[in-house]
């Protein structure tokens, strides 16, 4: 029988979806097993069932499948040569997922565990790509759906999120408090709010960590930049590496560098301070708005991870956010996001901080489409319309063109 | 050595990307080979990798690749349910390209072809996909890129575009001009102009159609619907299914619908009329920006193969393009733009008109992501955002949960 457990505390838990966390430290569990000889079915068309025999599910119901994962891992040749880097540096670009964020791959696997368990309402409290992603599953799945937003969230983000047919909710009040109160009402009422830290969710980012190992030609990078924001995404990752080692598959795990934008970094504040436990923030200010989270769930859990495997967190301004951002695309024609732009400023900090480290090669994991989020870009008013009538285009296009 | 080829007068020329057009009649050339014994090495990660032997390519420089194509084939059973289709319907997602749409597979051989022939600038009339496409790939190659907007273009979609460091124009003038001219000033001063109907362009479409031949089990899709603009896309599927029946892989071709919008559908109307070459339309009114081609390059080339082929055009109006959008987001998790979703609402006029025929199976061809214009979605007004106190949240929740 499938258990959880809590990586922190190392406690063992029945499986409950209505409360995912640890009695005694509050860290959200994790989908804990023993079981070894895990084999890999890359015949299959789908990540879910290539990699099935690493995941919590006794079949794969692929009426519920939207295209996830399988996404490219692009060689940025231009910025190793601008960067005078002396190493490969990849981009996983997690943009070219089904709603164009990496939360598609944990909510795939969500909504397999909700259909099999004869589940009929999801929820999610969010109001960014894992609003969108788990709207997408819900309809695909014919589930009722519930996307629990801040009172703040412009109406033209949640558009996005409403054209799958989910009930869209704004709520007043404390989200912190609402965090917690969802999943408190879910188990009431029999909604699974399968909020950020949700076990099932991390087994799905599992499946990045497995295909970049396969992509790198069966080895696991020696760096890994991920964008963090609750924390479950790098700790999935890191489970996907540690299973990868448990099997023998790989010896060595990556270095987890974690990045978080300055104007909200409660985990790098921790990491500088030494501390086991994050400070809340006060007031979050940064344009990166997929990372902008003051509270992070799981980021006690993501502090000892670090410390325990040689990962590090690494603080970046806005400002070096939105330069990063503008390089990815005009040298690698990558559109990423803000909050994906903060592994490229970290990989250029890291870089001056550790001037004689010459790693075999880096991965950026690119998680979300600039698409969703005009706003940076106009902002940093870089980019100029250059009017001209027909009759005099060729000179101008002469003159730009020498 | 490479030929071009006119499909419709069947004359050969020699190569030009200067002028990629037939004297005779003006129908865009595509590339012409009687080589046979062409292969597949599925092995490979990339797509032009996989079907190079297709491709008027000698190698595959893998530094310009964005990870375009191997997009999913998606069975869409809720919708067959909801139709009472009794035959599958798939939708080919081409949305899950590096810039989120079909272009990119024109562009990724485009940009093969530029960079082999030591071209250093290219650009595009274009403004929506394919700018960003070509900016996109004119980014990771490092070439100088132009893209010449119309003067009404939308600074929002001209973000997405400049973005990625490209020069961009707007041209204050006639449009039909402005495509005529970017040829004739390309020549004069050296910009390889890929527009729409670039016989390279065509190439990368047809591996749409060999992805599509694996992903059913090695066979064609009885009915494949495409939405229309220039033509352009249409032909290169079709070309892709023509090479898989002249090597001996399909027996039949599947029947193209070619899909317009009732405010600008030249080659629909010329259809229904039986003439051979379109109308230019005096005034595109439609939401679906995407195919609003007044005056499609390819339009007597599609009539002609169209008739040839046993193909049919369509045109549905914006009031059921909006309602297919909003069946393929909620029914499906697929948010799509209107220029896709007329191929569902296709399908189901094709039904009416033809309630007799029993196809086995359907293929909807979703060419570009509803993220990019969300004006539709918001006037259609549909989506409803519900304001609750945190303390009523839960009598809220189970109001609706009910």
């Amino acid at each position: 029988m499938e258990k959880w457990s809590c990586l922190n505390c190392e406690m063992i838990y029945e499986p409950d979806i209505y409360f995912p966390f640890c009695r005694q430290c509050n860290s959200p569990l994790i989908v804990w097993s023993k079981k070894k000889g895990r084999r890999f079915d890359l015949s299959r068309p789908s990540c879910l069932e290539k990699f099935k025999s690493f995941l919590p599910l006794s079949r794969i119901n692929k009426n519920l499948l939207l295209g996830e994962g399988n996404t490219p891992l692009i060689r940025l040749f231009r910025l190793e040569k601008k960067l005078e880097a002396p190493f490969p540096i990849y981009a996983k670009n997690e943009m070219a997922n089904p709603t164009h964020s990496f939360k598609d791959r944990g909510t795939a696997v969500v909504i397999q565990k909700a259909v099999a368990g004869q589940i009929k309402k999801i929820g999610t409290v969010s109001t960014g790509n894992m609003a969108a992603s788990t709207a997408a599953y819900g309809a695909k799945a014919g589930l009722k759906t519930f996307i629990l937003l801040k009172e703040d969230a412009s109406f033209e983000k949640t558009l996005s999120t409403g054209v799958y047919g989910a009930h869209l909710i704004s709520v007043k009040g404390d989200y912190g408090g609402l965090f917690k109160q969802s999943y408190e009402i879910g188990k009431k009422i029999g909604i699974y709010f399968a909020n950020s830290c949700d076990p099932y969710r991390l087994e799905g980012y599992k499946l990045t960590s497995f295909e970049i190992y396969f992509q790198l030609g069966q080895k696991a990078p020696e760096y890994l930049f991920v964008p963090v924001s609750s924390g479950g995404h790098l700790v999935g990752l890191l489970l996907g590496f540690l299973e990868l080692k448990r099997e023998g598959y790989i010896r060595q795990l990556p270095h987890f560098i974690g990045l978080q934008a300055r104007g909200c970094s409660p985990i790098v504040e921790a990491w500088e301070k030494n501390l086991t436990d994050i400070i809340p923030v006060k007031n979050p200010q940064t344009l990166a708005h997929a990372i902008s989270n003051p509270s992070p769930p799981a980021g006690r859990l993501v502090l000892k991870l670090l410390y325990q495997y040689g990962g590090q967190m690494i603080g970046v301004t806005d400002e070096e956010i939105m330069r990063a951002q503008a390089e990815l695309a005009s040298f690698e024609g990558l559109f990423c996001d803000p909050a994906s732009a903060t592994t490229l400023a970290g990989l250029k900090k890291w870089r001056r901080l550790n001037p004689e480290v010459k790693p075999r090669e880096a991965v950026l994991v690119i998680t979300g489409s600039g698409l969703k989020d005009l706003s940076p870009v106009k902002e940093r008013g870089k980019i100029s319309l250059i009017p001209v009538r027909l009759p005099c285009l060729e000179e101008a296009l002469v003159s730009l063109a020498l």
